[in-house]
């Protein structure tokens, strides 16, 4: 067993899209678990949207990563010393430890793993992503039989579970992705009723033309996550008492439509927007998954026994090793990878 | 008894604020109700800002009154004829009756009234205004003790309904109200905490610091029934968990800031209210209250016997004739009325 350990840390904050020399890897001493603390040496950590957002040095609403601080990260991997209880050696656990190759945390802020499913779908169908499209969903979206849902980035970890669960729930589904493969993997993969491709559409008003014909009984839920051109396309097409859940995760984009703090120039939709809630009648709920941990139970117990039966399909795209981060988060953010995005480590 | 009737109908469809010209009296032969229909001598009728909404030729959730049409009222009267075995002569009842002096409609069309309370209540605290506070707070809004609820118009029907709700369930309550009288009124009658001015503050930055000071926690409940610069105000004050019931009254102004369909240039606001809703998890619920009547049984069992002990304070601004409701319609969208605004009968 090394008695290093290497960590990916923020060397500079990212102007717009980031790029290799705002990372640095760094190796250090292995920890030692100070009592209660557990040592894990990951397999896998999860890379996600959201992590854009913690490199500025912005107000929102989760601390900034310091300059020289470890990239944030879920991960995954075994227990190979422990000062609690409640873990053992070989035990498999999540926990928020980081670009990194090891990582040490108090017990109660781990999670043991069911070893009877691959240990990745804890950072992606059964971990965050998931549990945010189960949530925003269910909790906030109130799906009901015969209803019409839309999502994009479908072939996503959130836009794929949340097509899935309103398809099992009887609703028409309808997905937005980036290119004809997504669209055909959201048909024949996630089951969406239809697939609509935004790189074909130059601006709003022709993709939305493209989902009213998709829609064609309008558009009940909304499940927000992306913002931007695909909002302003969804927003006409919205019946009344529809609901739009707004998922935390767009924030962490590069400067986009939403993501950043500058304001355009141009028609004020506000009053557009404003004057639609109140005639529509609509349902907006904005949700940071992390305040709504407690539902997490409820959400693995309906959806883990869908996974292992393999009811629930997912999609994993793997890039090896913790110096590939930075160029596979790049992609990412740009929606290169098809599925969840993971980093696993030799 | 007359065997005519008057009715006050559209006669044009207002440019902006509506005028005389806008409206005409006509007189008609008083009619004989049908197998199920009941007559009814109008003793008032209500007049509220939505009916602004209803003279437009505009798409909205209500189909507009057509040139030549009754303008539309609830109104409350005594029963003169029947021919329905659930109304009797002599009874009170409610129906839309619209701006008459008497109206005939199907029985299960009109309410039978308690007449242990004024008849009056039934347009105001106990009627469509005051139910719209009820439910926008109570089920919308969530009110929890210790927080912090802005309303607008609040020594009218609604605000005035709102913050006495919050007041009563230990929120620290904040009017907005136009003049010094009203904020006198919303402090000494109505029980708010605080009040501001809106006609001294120029612009929502200097309405803002008001409110702020007057909600040192912060706005966890904006009862949202006016818009414009004081929706502007507000929303940078918002707390997380914030929520804004968007009350279906405010589409009926005279074409502003919400109302009207023009879309102003200038910065696109959109993206900011977008980021806010998520950054602060925040709940935006549009209603109109006409969808809702299944709760309006729980209301009044709530809210009846504290109108009938005194315990819930009601303003009344009384007109008389029907010859003078357009005029007391045009100073109810400028604001000039104090309380719910009536017309009364002779």
């Amino acid at each position: 067993m090394s008695d290093t350990m290497q960590q990916m840390t923020l060397a500079a904050r990212p102007v717009g899209a980031p790029k290799d020399s705002d990372f640095a890897l760094v190796e250090k001493p292995l920890p030692i678990p100070a009592e209660g603390e557990v040592l894990v040496r990951l397999h896998a950590f999860s890379l996600d949207p959201y992590m854009r957002g913690r490199m500025d040095d912005a107000k929102s609403y989760a601390a900034p990563v310091p300059i020289g601080g470890v990239m944030e990260a879920g991960g995954v991997g075994e227990v190979i010393a422990s000062q609690s209880p409640h873990f053992t050696v070989g035990d498999m656990a999540f926990g928020m430890f980081g670009w990194a190759s090891h990582g040490c945390l108090p017990a109660n802020q781990m999670r043991k793993l069911d070893d009877t499913l691959p240990t990745s779908t804890a950072l992606g169908v059964l971990g965050m992503p998931g549990f945010t499209g189960w949530y925003g969903l269910t909790q906030l979206g109130r799906p009901k039989a015969g209803e019409t849902l839309v999502v994009a980035a479908a072939t996503g970890p959130v836009g794929s579970m949340v097509g899935q669960m309103a398809k099992a729930r009887g609703l028409r589904t309808v997905a937005i992705a980036g290119g004809a493969d997504k669209c055909a993997l959201a048909l024949e993969k996630f089951g969406f009723d239809a697939a609509i491709d935004h790189h074909a559409h130059e601006n709003a008003s022709s993709l939305r033309k493209a989902i009213a014909e998709a829609a064609p009984k309008g558009i009940d839920i909304y499940f927000e996550n992306v913002g931007g051109k695909v909002f302003e396309a969804v927003l006409p097409l919205m019946n009344t008492f529809g609901r739009i859940p707004v998922c935390g995760m767009i924030s962490g984009y590069n400067a986009g439509a939403l993501g950043g703090g500058a304001v355009a120039e141009g028609p004020d939709r506000l009053p557009v927007l404003w004057r639609s809630i109140l005639v529509k009648q609509m349902s907006v709920n904005g949700f940071i998954i992390s305040n709504h941990y407690d539902e997490y139970p409820t959400f693995l117990k309906e959806v883990a026994p869908l996974v292992a039966t393999g009811q629930l399909a997912y999609l994993e795209d793997i890039v090896e090793g913790l110096e590939n981060a930075p160029r596979a988060f790049m992609g990412l953010l740009e929606g290169r990878n098809i599925g969840k995005q993971i980093v696993k480590l030799t």
